[in-house]
């Protein structure tokens, strides 16, 4: 695979998870891997400071990968080699006690958790500004539909509101989730290190992950939670772009995107082209998830294939998370509101509706919403 | 639909499930509403005491639900029948200030309240097993197998305790669990409620569900959590279903299942039907939660067929965690391990193992993970 | 499981799949498979004659689909029960060679045919309608969007043309479908019965089956194929749901579908239900044709548990199916367009444009999409 | 997104549908557009032969894709750079009459016919060794298993044949997939092109692609059709992976593959890599399909964001199509088969059993399904 993005309409959020990110995380769970399994810290320090991502060889790596399922089999051979080079002797210090389970899986912890602290950032950038929005427009009137069809008057806050109270039950999940640091050995027992449970705990604590206190070679249970708090980002998020395309329809008009995008064929065409992208994130998250749960069903071990097959797909759901969050803040903030479209488009639904209850009401709703995203946004930061 | 469990070799845990269960959910919510909504505590109860499921016309309820894309319409029709019958004059204060949503979603959560109560004590009851299991079984010597392949040496506890550790965090995920009532009104701002806030809690409190401080009609948060616990709990069980098949092959022969099934061709076979029906829900899983998350990208006030199809894929889940649950408790209190098959399989794989460090170490796995398994047993009760 | 349809929007078109239909099959392939299997004709024909649905205990063949996996085992009894009282000693003849799978492959099978033949002639319905409409609407101008926003002139007919489009293409995929019978025996080989490749030819054309000229229990390839062009017809049909949702709406006002359904808390509410049941059931096929896939990766001459899940998976999207075809069939025949919204909505979305060369190219796609239709329709007939 | 292989064990045959590939098709695509959309043969020919990869920005390609949803607006720009560059005046000829959908959909229509052109050289000669397996063990004895138990005599041959059966379904599933061009202008219709029907025609003879007759931009059921059938070759290869996992476990020992992968943690270990590099695709195809199901259900003239999650779902699949069918041509080819091993097994598994009717059965089962595979594999060479 050698993709560049001409395919990639949501895009990875900078590349923040792609392989050469992921290749760092994993020689940084080497170097701390010599920290925690070394009983000689001076030993241990001079042979980590020597463990780089220069040098290494990509190619090598990839085919690695193929030949043995797994790339961290040839990955220790090149870090051996490069403590062999640098020191004499000590190549064995490097991947002491470790499986290559160990590194992938708290390697992608790692990356889930870089990326998540984006996802995280721009979420909350995306959900500020639609609470600025909820509130400058808390008593603006409006149709809220159901089905499609004229409901009841609500306001074009309390819409955006309905919005933030998504964005909010992302982002709790989104805290609530745990990166933990993976250390089991061969076959997940710690056998053939010394006191595992110490060498873990060292592990966890000098990537600034958590300590699991256990090996998790074959319960995926950490794996599907981030999963699933990814694909709820992706939802939250997809269900704005939804809404949005809806509400800038020339017909309804109560919403204008900034920045929209250009047709090959029709000049005069603007694209509410962050609303798609988002809603094309949608599309592609629920299946994602649902590889890596299938994934979960794991065998012996360790099993051969499941496993496999559940690394990609957590990280495509990291990369559609972060892509969505990034989508979210920029094009939520540009956002702008037609109360008059609004107002004419509930006149014309519900010619007999008196709005004031409903205004009333929806007011209400606005203030809770936003209040609640201040509060979780507050208590997870 | 009218199955009867001819092609459902997982079955549905006894049904707690179906669909009179949730009518009589239905109605406990709008029996739960009209206390919650009136200002008159003798006329609620007196209209609450009349509503109930029998004389409900169910052929009329399934039409209804096709006619208008939700029973609840034609129900809340009946039970205003049934109150102005009984009562003459008060069929309005049945479904005050409620749309249908309110009462579906309620009743779906209180729903899936009592069948997660099932679910988790069926776990407790297949965890305590392999807890029992990994105890007895803690220092007898097997061959770990990664891949497929021969390994290192551990011991039967220690498989069994793998098993049970991923049990231990689906008994965890379930217990952080959630079940809100639903109250929005009409377009979920509690329009037309005269405390809408006041209203939902004494409809929680009523039911015993959680109160949300906020209507969710569209954010599906709380429903991607149940159903991706009750996911979690179906992969964690296929995973032994998994395990248990290759060990009870013949050529392997460590595990014996009680109660094995019949074939209609060969009659010398007993087949892992335990087993076999812990895979099938394995695979049944990962698509209906893609379902239940693809649901959630909702729309408008509320969406034009993703809410529809969200809570049928929900409630698959449930039964499906409820019903792997109930068979892994029954098999799991009747397996038998083969000491002897296992270390012979280990002296065979691994000619020249030693297997004492490895046995140690598997050990010290086992009480790490019944320990685990009861602080999360008993953090949870 | 014990559903009616109360949670059951979409509804399965009358139950023609359900589980008695499906016992029905199983019977009618065991009765098929005495004459297929017997050398003496007239014996066959009295053990054939005496087995019958009738008289069957539902609640033990659910229990055996759970003890055994699979229901035929105890089926089998049942009907071996009935031969031996009705002519005493003949039981053996009954399922003679056959093994269970070989009784289920070809009742699904048997089912699958008949409820694509309903499906078939209720999607013929449905386009018929379309065609008729297109013909009608063919030079009405419209507005065509892209990504929601105003694209270019074109005629409500050609709009109405890419829906009929889409089912061809439908029709076409279902009418490519092929029904094997199966026979393998115990394990695929035909071992046991004298002369395999005679017995199915025969059991085939007692059914009306295809003779496949091979046993196919563990090549899922014929189900996998169903299946996709089951999820065709839903996915073609969830397509015009989701544009009747938009063309209906207040603000565009293009659309009016009949028989709107109701809402419990909204007395004017006139929802597009129709449109919200085909959408309903377009979120549910795709992870449903996922559990099919996924559960056709079979393994030894029979899968432990992936056979298990993918059949009803497969008769779900059977269901989806029929019921899409029937909603739309009844559905496509009451839309009525509104010209004059039509063109009101072309004139202010693209105030500039001249939509006359749209409209003769809108009107040559609908003659061409209409004769496809035919063409596809008189093909398969 | 910038991976090269690092998280990749199953891989994707040697980047033939990469981003430089597509971007080639694309190219060509918009260079067979010029020649058919001219009237001046002449003019057209000097366009197309300056349009070129070459000198193409990557970088803005890809921005391009995410700011407009598609990259071909900016590749249009680009190239009619490059017309004008070469021959001022020109650049007006690039991409007449066309939408970028046009162009995207052809050109992955054309990286489709690529990639399985080799997904099919590839499957053949994977098919082509599991064909001479068969016929060279077609009499040694073995024991089938069925739910993992063991069930009948069977001959090795036989259950090879079985895995030829599935391959032989797929192969004539791929060979009945046409690849249509795309033309039908800004929404389908053909509008402002003079003679849409004849331009289309060239366009797929200049690319030697199908003429759908048509342009089918929301009928997306070609591309259904190439992600089913490229998730069935995935499928029938990932079941024979789960097959060798199985059989060429220590226990079992009846197979061998050859070029086994390594351990990071055991030296010993020989990991049959290329069946978990089977079944890890195996696992990811099913959700990739449903997301390519799920983006078929298109809306309006083009969907807002269904249509942009569905190709690259599609192009995951033909790469994964492709590299299943690459890793099983080479597995293939290496498996040896162990006689005494089977023998053994089926001595053990059915002491009782007298394999001589049993292996007559497969012997002939052997027969047939290799018949069959070279039936399939000259029909569509």
């Amino acid at each position: 695979v050698s993709d560049w993005g001409l395919l990639d309409p949501v895009g990875d959020a900078g590349g923040l998870a792609d392989d050469d990110a992921l290749l760092a995380a994993l020689v940084e769970v080497e170097r701390a891997l010599v920290a925690a399994m070394s009983r000689d810290d001076q030993d241990a320090a001079r042979v980590a400071a020597v463990l780089s991502t220069s040098g290494l060889d990509r190619a090598a790596l990839a085919e690695g990968a193929r030949r043995d399922g797994v790339a961290v089999v040839e990955l220790v051979r090149q870090l051996r080699a490069q403590a062999e080079a640098a020191l004499a002797g000590d190549g064995e210090l490097v991947h002491r006690g470790a499986t290559s389970q160990d590194v992938l899986d708290t390697g992608i912890m790692l990356l889930a958790q870089r990326t998540v602290e984006r996802t995280r950032a721009e979420l909350v950038a995306g959900g500020d500004a639609l609470a600025r929005h909820a509130q400058a427009e808390r008593d603006a009137p409006a149709l809220a539909r159901t089905l499609g069809q004229p409901a009841a008057p609500i306001s074009i806050g309390a819409t955006v509101g309905a919005w933030l109270d998504a964005a909010t039950s992302a982002l709790a999940e989104l805290d609530a989730v745990t990166f933990p640091a993976q250390l089991g050995g061969a076959v997940g027992t710690g056998a053939g290190i010394d006191d595992v449970a110490a060498a873990r705990s060292a592990l966890a604590a000098e990537l600034q992950l958590d300590d699991p206190g256990r090996s998790w070679h074959t319960d995926r249970a950490p794996v599907r939670r981030v999963a699933a708090a990814s694909a709820g980002v992706v939802v939250a998020l997809a269900r704005v772009g939804t809404d949005l395309v809806t509400l800038s329809r020339a017909e309804v008009g109560e919403v204008v995107l900034a920045g929209a995008g250009a047709s090959s064929a029709m000049p005069h065409k603007r694209n509410p082209v962050a609303a798609v992208r988002l809603i094309a994130a949608g599309v592609e998250a629920p299946a994602l998830l649902a590889t890596v749960v299938a994934g979960g069903v794991s065998s012996d071990a360790r099993p051969a294939g499941a496993w496999h097959a559940e690394l990609p797909a957590l990280r495509s759901l990291l990369r559609l998370a972060a892509a969505s969050a990034e989508i979210a803040a920029d094009a939520f903030a540009g956002l702008r509101f037609d109360r008059d479209a609004a107002a004419a488009n509930l006149a014309q639904g519900l010619p007999d509706a008196v709005p004031r209850a409903g205004l009333d009401a929806a007011g209400r709703t606005v203030d809770d919403a936003v209040a609640r995203w201040h509060h979780v946004k507050e208590a997870g930061a």
